[in-house]
């Protein structure tokens, strides 16, 4: 019988740097989450390193069923920034494990693996090899966002990405806004942390007055907050983004 | 100085009839989320039954810090299924707590509030009361279904339901499947359980052989499943959907 694929979430702190120590993960990882986590000894992840690092918080709350240095990570294919996934590039390897009967752990460096997230094709490949796949509750800055926003949490898009280029990024703006005036379909997107300012930035400039626009950042973090209001009242008093702390943006058109 | 509006988040088992006692709460929800809502004292739910059960959950691993009789709590008014909330829809008299200094809570009967849910009409008065806004870590069927099924989480849309009417779902499902098409995006919707097996039945009628299709049904409970494969291969093996559980539905065309 084979094993499982469990998608184990990770914490939203990755990258943030800042005062203290991250927060105890009992924070925003239920303890039946924490649990599993201990006992997986296969682990297929964006980064082994901050996974080690995930699972020596996780062994101080619930100690890890051998020793770390026995647990076998193995990175997944690098993919492009908002590239599709594709079905089972070189996934099935990584399912070895569970083909001959090991429970296997999936992660990112944060977040839900496989939502904004690689992992995907190696979902699709478990799948396809007939083994089970068992999503694990944790944090997920979209809809944490979603939820704060204020905005339409009954229909709604994540778009991932706007193009860097400063005109392509217009177009595309309102491509957005067009359609969600048209379905009332809150938009949502993400940004490269250093990039978080120049992104409003063009989301002021771009969108109309009456636009709602919601900026989450930091979420689950001791200094995270939401700001959400109409494009005007954003442009009339502006909001500094920090460079290093990931922000989700939202927004919905009338 | 006004107290917050805490978003928190409640387990995936309402309504499930079947074996067994729920699961215990820490099995989906942090430590740190169940210690937050032990300290509320005034709550804003989608259905104050389900919020008393709750809070007796809750208050089976952090002592509530006052007497469950003396919680308040008041029920949002009723949004019609799949409607859009409106903005400050006398919101504001439910809000009178946290302008009074006090830390109110949002919840729903299941998962997120406000996502897929009543609520977003309270957190956008809220804003513009000028009341901060958390959103706290929790378990979301949209996002576990997504990661679970193997399909692009680098875009994606929650349409809500479906049109009941089987020639406009029809309509709807292939609109939305040219959708998915064009832009690599899984459209992912919900259903009320008892029509669980319709939908099934007319996505399989109407999506190409080609598109994934992946059904999640019952996540986070022990019984919980998500079948992803293509629409052809549904059809060829069809699989019985429960009538009392919970599912979400996603697909991705090519």
């Amino acid at each position: 019988m084979s094993g499982r694929l469990f998608l184990v979430p990770n914490t939203l702190d990755f990258g943030v740097t800042g005062t203290g120590l991250p927060p105890d993960l009992q924070e925003v990882l239920p303890l039946g989450v924490i649990r599993i986590a201990a006992q997986l000894g296969f682990w297929v992840a964006e980064n082994a390193k901050t996974t080690r690092a995930f699972l020596k918080r996780v062994d101080a709350v619930v100690p890890l069923a051998q020793p770390l240095q026995s647990v076998q990570i193995v990175e997944l294919p690098r993919l492009q920034k908002g590239a599709q996934p594709t079905g089972a590039i070189a996934s099935e390897s990584m399912l070895t494990p569970a083909m001959q009967g090991h429970d296997i752990g999936l992660i990112s460096e944060a977040g839900l693996p496989a939502v904004a997230d690689p992992g995907a094709g190696l979902v699709a490949a478990a799948h396809a090899l007939g083994i089970q796949v068992v999503s694990l509750s944790g944090p997920s800055s979209l809809m944490l966002a979603l939820a704060a926003s204020g905005l339409n949490g009954q229909s709604f898009a994540f778009v991932g990405y706007l193009p860097v280029d400063a005109t392509d990024r217009s177009t595309r703006i309102r491509e957005l806004e067009a359609l969600s005036r048209r379905g009332a379909q809150t938009q949502m997107m993400i940004e490269t942390p250093y990039r978080n300012a120049p992104l409003l930035g063009a989301l002021l400039a771009t969108l109309s007055g009456e636009t709602q626009l919601s900026v989450s950042c930091g979420l689950t973090l001791e200094q995270g907050w939401t700001r959400s209001a109409t494009v005007a009242a954003w442009r009339a008093a502006s909001t500094a983004l920090p460079k290093d702390v990931p922000a989700v943006f939202c927004f919905l058109a009338h």
